[in-house]
């Protein structure tokens, strides 16, 4: 009864209980337009006064003007949210794809109906979902330094416990040695996709399995890192490692970079796996889904995406009608991206789940057909 | 290489990549209104239509024309995606505060800025974050059915990844046990908020360690759970316990319930801790946090709010300003709920975390010295 009196105290003192709760105001949008136009006139300036300077290339207005209009609102509820930090300078801008093209071209915009984030010396495209929420939370990731270090057994156990990312983790004797500044500049070029970790301390790296100046890849949602040879690298050996491992056997779609995960497919084709991990049913799919890919990590050809449907409740209704599944349970299938076809594995849902061999078997069969029925 | 002339007899075939990608669209409003102004005269006969109705009660337009017009879009948003599927009938209603109080009053809305949702012969009431794809998620939730059931041990193993809500688990001998028909009926009382999980498999209940007929009771973030006395037992033995028990050591803020969370205050105070669970300094803190959340767990005096700044990045900038904190570290404090005054214990960057008796001592010193200010 250590707290007892402490609340018992503040109750006799105050009172009564308040009603009127502070704390959780969301912003709304005040009316007041805080996104620059920018064009071929005034872009230098505008972005000179910023540290962070986020750009939409959007299709030309007279074109697509619901998207435009439901995006802009984003945008500025974004500015609106990061106007309000003092210590970060974040200026948000739009440039047209008609009236602005050699804006574009000069930032080097490829993309339409892309954020591109000037960052230092950095661009970094954003290709994730046009809500204001996932935007913002990427942009903070973007400002944090792209190397995290580990310092004690309590953050290695944190460290452990991200297993949905591609993750990098370094041994290096101190954050002055030559191989780690290789490490960070390395990073720079990843970061925030890709997460980046290091330690300076010998106990640390010595849980790690880990010696000087060593770097280990860890695939997500594998157990075992790979040792990256040949250290210690350069930030040019690390990069062409990490771009050529850069497609795991199974990846999870996240809003944030999720239209740049649906572009990466193999073939004009997907293997996508739906399950809901916060439920039993769902848990167990993956579990086998990732024995599945434990299996078959060292084949670069195949790629699952795993879907957890909670990560997208406004895309649900829209999924079961495309692929004419029902996503209260777990589903696997291959996915035409270019017209959304699609075949999918009978589960019953009363029976047990396929063991890992049934659903590996099952997932080379559906390719094999395809593939010949494209032949006739 | 398993995979490998698979992919490669369908790469021969596409002959190219297509570059045209399908599968992503996130609907749009599309003008089309779908949500029903309810008044005396039309509410009968329109929820009548529908297996689950949404109703928003919602203050009078002319007091607060842009919360209501922001809030509609959302509202416009979640029942075009909702409409879309054909085996839910889901309706979506408007009840405004001044015109409308009779339809109010019949239907037992008393709380302003609230959205009621009427299923089967219960009334729930959402008091979560004003979004489409929260309330989306949420309803999807609604529609589950109370009680999940563990088949497995790949189930089992997911039960126990939930740690996060509070959760019970009951043992009977069948889905006709009377013994399950009560623990079904105490499951729709608090469905979807708290989950109800059953097993009928005498393997399950060994490694669960129960006997026929017992509930176990589950405090989120807790290793070991709590067996409800008193077995077999009725629907309002359970309702009891559980409503006893409700207010949990240690709680995270969810977006579908974050303002029902923060209104449950203690004598007007929150303890709130701020901690990134993905980032390695935040997932140290956290664990020092459920220590003192384990080793107190028999004071229903002590309730700890976990906020996860990744689940609210739009609050982010609007608490950073409003306590004056940097949530880029890990946080503790006590708030007031009435005028949002807070303390927050000051934690060095470069230094280590402190331990849980330090943080149990913070936390109990700055509540003491608070009390005797307010006597003063």
């Amino acid at each position: 009864m250590k707290w007892g009196w402490v609340f018992l105290g503040a109750l006799l003192s105050l009172g009564s209980l308040s009603w009127g709760e502070k704390g959780l105001e969301i912003p709304e949008y005040d009316g007041k337009d805080r996104v620059h136009d920018l064009n071929a006139k005034n872009y230098k300036s505008v972005m000179k006064k910023y540290d962070v300077m986020v750009i939409y290339y959007h299709a030309h207005v007279e074109n697509n003007k619901n998207a435009q209009k439901a995006f802009e609102m984003e945008e500025l509820l974004a500015a609106q949210v990061l106007d309000d930090i003092d210590d970060e300078d974040i200026g948000f801008g739009l440039v047209d794809e008609k009236k602005d093209l050699s804006v574009a071209k000069k930032l080097g915009l490829d993309e339409v109906e892309s954020i591109y984030i000037f960052i230092d010396n950095e661009i970094i495209e954003y290709d994730g979902e046009l809500a204001a929420d996932t935007l913002v939370e990427f942009l903070y990731d973007v400002i944090e330094d792209p190397v995290e270090i580990i310092d004690n057994e309590r953050e290695l156990k944190g460290f452990h416990n991200i297993d949905e990312d591609i993750k990098l983790v370094g041994y290096f004797k101190s954050e002055k040695s030559p191989h780690f500044i290789e490490y960070d500049d390395a990073a720079e070029e990843f970061h925030p996709f890709i997460k980046f970790f290091a330690t300076f301390d010998p106990k640390i790296a010595k849980k790690l399995n880990m010696k000087l100046n060593e770097v280990d890849f860890y695939e997500p949602f594998m157990e075992e890192p790979v040792t990256i040879p040949g250290k210690p690298y350069t930030e040019a050996e690390l990069v062409d490692y990490i771009e050529e491992h850069d497609r795991p056997t199974l990846r999870k779609l996240e809003p944030h970079s999720m239209y740049e995960t649906w572009e990466d497919d193999i073939d004009g084709e997907h293997i996508v796996a739906f399950a809901e991990e916060d439920d039993p049913d769902g848990f167990e799919f993956l579990e086998i889904l990732k024995e599945v890919a434990r299996e078959n990590t060292d084949n670069p050809d195949l790629s699952i995406i795993w879907i957890d449907p909670d990560d997208f409740p406004l895309l649900v209704p829209y999924w079961e009608k495309t692929f004419g599944i029902d996503l209260g349970s777990p589903q696997i299938g291959v996915v035409d991206v270019e017209d959304a076809d699609s075949v999918w594995m009978e589960m019953d849902d009363d029976e047990d789940m396929p063991t890992a061999d049934e659903l590996e078997d099952w997932i080379e069969d559906v390719l094999v057909c395809e593939d010949k029925f494209e032949e006739n």
